[in-house]
Parts: C-alpha cells; structure tokens; sequence
C-alpha cells in the first residue's frame, strides 16, 4: 500500500518494515517463553532484558522502570487502576483532554465511588498547572495529563504542573502524576525523569513500531489493580512479547528524540519548518480556522505546539466530507481520534469550547517520520482543490 | 536455536514460522488504523474482520462472539472484571487449580467486597460438577473452571459443569460462566458454542502463533470494567493487532481439532499414541509418580487428559534438579507452569493433596505439533540417564 500520501499518523504510523522484520527474525530464534527456568528460557529473558536496558537508554531512564505492555491503553490503565488498591476513594483529577483511555475508564471509577474532576483547558487547549494545584485535596489520589493532545497537537506543561503539585503537596502526601505520552515520544523533546511524574504510557506504533506494544514508564513500583502471572515484575502479567519489546526499542533509538539522536532531532526540526510553511498556506484559505486560533501567530506559538499535528476547521464543509474528499484524491486524513472516529462528538473540542462550526468542520492532518514535503505541498494542493468545490 | 528437544509447549510453542512472516507482510501492507475511517483504514478493517470470520469458523461460532485481545491473561481479566459493573458484591467462584491470572486477580477483587469460593479438585485433578452447583448461591456473579489444567493436563468437564449451572439456576439468574481454554484451544477438541459457556479465554502463543494476542469468546456482550477508545465492540480497547489477529487465525487454522481439520486430528491421535507409550514407560521407572497417580492407568484414564501434558515426580530428585539436569543434556522442561516458574509454591498439586516429597519433585512434560516420537525417546532416555545418578 502507498503511504506517501498518508497524513494519518496520529492514529498509527506506517511501519518501520525492516525493524519489524529484523525484530521477528530474531523472536523466533529466541522462541522460548522467557520466565521460564530453562537456558532456552534464559536466552530468551536476556534479549527481552537487552530490549528494556535499550529502551531505559534511549528514554533516559532506569531499566528498572521500564515495563513491557500490550499499548498505550494499558499502560494508561495500569496506573490509573492502581487507585482501587486505595484504602479510601479518594479524588482522581484528569485533563478534559485525555485519550479515551483516561477519560472512559475515570467515568467506570467515579461509578466505584471515587470523585472525579476533569479539569478544562482553556480555549486553546492549555491545561493549566495553577488550576491542576487548585483542585489537589488531601484525598487525591491520582492526576493525570497527556503530554501532547492527539488532535491539536498542544504540548502540555508536563513539568509545570509537576512541580506545581508538588510545591502544592509540600509536606503532605503526593498524588501519582501520570502523564499519557502515546504523542509525545518519539515526537517531541520528552523528559521522562523529571522529578514529580510519576508514571508515563507509550505506545510503539505511533512511531512505526508494532500495534500490541507499549511501555509503562514508572519511577518507582506502584501496587496494581491487574493481576496475574507476575511477569514485568508484577506490574503487567501475561506472557512477554519479545517481537513487540525488541521492534519498540530499535523504534525508540531511531526515531525517540534526545541529545544523542542526531538524525531524529534533524528531522524534527525540518519538520517544524515544514508545518510552518503548511500553517502558513493554509492561512491563506479564507474559511480556514487553525485550531486552536492560537496557531495563526505561529512565528510565537511554534514551541507550544508538536510539528506533526494540525487541526483545522473549514467551514462550512463538515469534517466528515473532507476526509471522504481528500480521501477520493488518495490522500488519507481523520477527523480526530481514530479511537473515537466512530463516534459523533468531538469531546476534546468540546472542552476548549470550539463554536459548533469549528467543531463540525475541523480536521486532523498528521505526519511522521517518512513524510514529504513534496507530499505536504501536494496534500495542501488537494484541499485547495476540495475547498474550491464549495 | 534448536526446538527439537523443546518439551515446554505448555509454557509456549515454538512458532509458525511461515505464518508469522506471511502474516507480518499482510499486517504491514495494511498498515492504517483498522478503526480509521479513510479508504486505508477500511481496508485494515476488511482484514481484520476476515481474520475474525476465519477465527470464527474454526472455533465454530459467529465472527461478533469473537474478540481480540492482547492474550490470555487479558481474556480472562475482562469477563472477570466485569463483575465489578454488578450493582452488588457478590459472590465468584473459582476452582483451586486456575491460572494465576485469574486466581490472582480474585484475589484483589475478594479485598474489594466480593465473597470469593474457591472449589478444589479432587486428588486426581478433577473439578466437580455437583460441587461447584452446590456453591452457587443467589448472589453467584462469576463461574470459572479452565478447559485442561496447565500443569497436570486434566481435562475439567467443562460441559457437565456448564449444565449443571444451568439446572441448578433454572427459573433464576445465571451466572456468567468462564472458561480459561489457553491450554485446549488447539489441543483437544472443544465445543465453545456449548450451551451454558459465556465465555472463554484463549492464546495465540500456546499454539506457535504470536506472543500478545489473544481472543476472548464471548456467547452474548458484556459491560467491560476495562475501557477506551473502544475498539472490539467496546469489549477491548487499544488499537487492533492487525498481525497478531491474522497470525492466530492462521495458526486456529492449522491447529485448531474439529471435524473439518483432519491434519490436526491426525496428529492428536498419533499424540495420544506416543504419549501414552512414554507414560508406560515411566512408569517403569520405580521412582516415577505420575501425577495424578490415576494416570497410571493410562488404558483406562487416557481421555481424562490432554495428550501434550505429562506431570511426574521422582522421588528424591528435586523438580528444579531434573529441569537444570536435563537442560545440561539440552532437553527444556518446567516444574510446573512459567507464570509461576519463579515462585516455589505448586498451588496446583497442593490443591489436589498431592504429598510433599511430591511437590518438590514433579517437573511438566508437555509436547506439541512439531514434537517428534524421535525426540521423545530421546527424552526418555535422557530422563533414565538423569535417574541413574541419583
């Protein structure tokens, strides 16, 4: 299949193929179920360890605080479950612009009896530390904030509102702070050992790695809700998926952004200049809103934003009909999440309180690693071509 | 690395390889997000339903029973867990013999109000019927007694089981009723589609497909306690593994028995030929128990239990001495199962009364398609050579 015009990287990246097929290659010569007790099993725990000791470097981290996952979505779950193991059902605060991850399994908790407050960004979709400080009681348990929002690309102020709270907890006991990476890592400059967050979700095939694989980043072992044959040391049980673990971790040191990572932090930066130049163009169209407002004054708002996500709302042509437009034209773009493109409502518009016709209207255009910027300069030909129709 | 004299088939199987490459070359030529709503997403999606139809059918149910999970553990978590949506606590019944997935996790549901009842099998292995009727009570919410136990082999009559919840439940609720098949789907027949079965867990990596991917049968939906994007009709979210779904299609394929699978069929009674010949063959070995000690008369028990599992003691020898002995003769065998490899208890023989000296020696045979009469013998040998030391 063609990917060039593949603008839907958000949801899932095309694939690294020569890491996976490598990684495979080599997960079935080390075929034997790695807790066993056996050499075979042996050699196979000593690549799944090389795998985490691989990944620990390239994120900057312990070994020790990598855990394998099956994705993002458990690797949300696991802390944020953590809180049933609470003597008491205390207060869980979460962003008003979580994955559903975050987001639907909080409404299950609140059911349980623990309060829930979702606290709003504001209209261009910032959370604030200050009001993230404001809503900490002596019962809260557990907070939580993405570190890039998957359909505006906002990067959020991870490590202010860390130290916000804890400046705010000074003396008291701290809630775990975990911050939902899936759009962060390997995306953007990331931070993982930053003192107050606690826990953090990545998810390998939003950087071309394999779907089923995640990682739980935890700085320090945390009692789960999730029980069952002890792998990962407790914190995530079920057989380990060498494939998944060593293909995340050559995705990780290709693509994951650090100091060390020349060839990835090059590509960033081509990339910012790229989305510039598309945030630029698309300006020009006269229905076209950048979302939020925000991002019209690129030139000042570049840092708060990730190059590799844009939403813009057309208006008067509704969402859906963009993406079946462009879709027409061989270029695949979404709405928003994938994970809720099957549903109606755009909840993370919504909480920034876009006018109806933003949210009606507004798309999602992603790119990734293999992205062109002849490939962008044609995607944008496509919506002039499409806008014009209207 | 060689799997000639792999005898832990039971803790994983060595790989299909030319499954897992095929299918990794589909998965990464539709490599969209299957929940994507452009052209590329639809054709994931179309690949992703045509591994579930093909599921399906080999497994003899309908394609919307069947759900992808990350692998066994998960698909006895989410039926477990649903019990959390029940408006009252109540009571879960488990037999003493689960996988570690489940009894662990209830557990943790026990501290959280539920009433847990654990039914013990008898010496032989055996879960009862009658006795697991006789513990169901008005507040019943959860059943669960897995399909062949993964250290002793013991066929569970799952079936007896599942009418009995049924008679003995006439006129009232029922309870959801769950089958832990990870160690019988793909070898010994089974009928899920049995009346009175609500659920049931299997794993693609017990039969040479990938690690990381799982199904959960389901007879009619569930309310999940686990919640997300909500991918698999809400019943597991996470974005689909599109390789892992068409691999383990392809391994139910080839390896699932049912009447229409005359290769694999074949293969299960030749199986039972050979293990038979090995039993008898312990068993003229003095120190040899085989465990349970009915598997002696093997004439008579042979289909009481799976062909792929063998559990002896001999006495004097430590479990751990005769893995460690037989693995410097390159021959891999368990004591007992790899989620609990680390640990030195044997929950399972314990349950079943099994004596101490018992305990300590048992080690697992377990075999599996590629498993050869040749290397069988080997082992045997292998296992007398070992036996003549001590």
């Amino acid at each position: 299949m063609d990917f060039e015009h593949y603008f839907d990287w958000a949801a899932t990246a095309p694939c690294d193929k020569e890491i996976l097929r490598q990684s495979l290659e080599t997960a079935m010569e080390y075929d034997a179920n790695p807790s066993a007790t056996h050499k075979k099993g042996s050699e196979a725990r000593k690549i799944l360890e090389e795998a985490r000791e691989s990944c620990a470097k390239s994120l900057g981290v312990k070994a020790s605080q990598i855990f394998f996952t099956s994705g993002g979505t458990e690797s949300d779950h696991i802390p944020l479950l953590s809180v049933m193991n609470s003597p008491k059902k205390g207060r869980i605060i979460v962003s008003g612009i979580e994955h559903p991850a975050l987001r639907e399994e909080c409404l299950l908790l609140k059911k349980q009896g623990f309060e829930l407050v979702t606290v709003n960004p504001d209209k261009n979709g910032f959370i604030s530390p200050q009001e993230i400080a404001a809503n900490l009681d002596g019962d809260t348990l557990f907070v939580s904030v993405m570190a890039v929002n998957n359909e505006t690309g906002c990067i959020q102020p991870i490590y202010e509102i860390a130290d916000a709270i804890t400046e705010a907890t000074k003396g008291k006991r701290r809630p775990h702070f975990h911050v939902d990476c899936v759009q962060a890592a390997g995306k953007i400059p990331l931070d993982l050992s930053h003192e107050g967050i606690d826990s953090a979700a990545l998810s390998a095939h939003k950087i071309s790695g394999p779907r089923g694989i995640g990682i739980l980043y935890l700085s320090r072992p945390i009692t789960p809700f999730l029980a069952g044959g002890g792998q990962e040391s407790n914190i995530r049980s079920g057989t380990e998926n060498l494939f998944g673990a060593l293909a995340f971790s050559k995705c990780l040191e290709k693509y994951y952004l650090s100091k060390d990572n020349a060839p990835a932090l090059k590509r960033f930066e081509e990339q910012k200049e790229w989305t510039r130049d598309f945030l630029k163009k698309l300006k020009e169209i006269k229905r076209c809103r950048l979302v939020p407002e925000v991002r019209e004054d690129f030139e000042q708002t570049d840092e708060l934003f990730s190059p590799w996500v844009v939403q813009a709302a057309f208006i008067g042509i509704p969402g859906k009909v963009m993406v079946r437009a462009l879709d027409a034209k061989g270029f695949a773009i979404s709405t928003g999440s994938a994970c809720s493109a099957k549903k109606q409502s755009r909840p993370i518009l919504s909480a920034m309180k876009a006018s109806r016709e933003v949210q009606d209207s507004a798309v999602r255009f992603s790119f990734g690693a293999f992205t062109t910027k002849k490939a962008m300069d044609e995607l944008f030909d496509a919506i002039k071509e499409v806008e014009a129709e209207f």
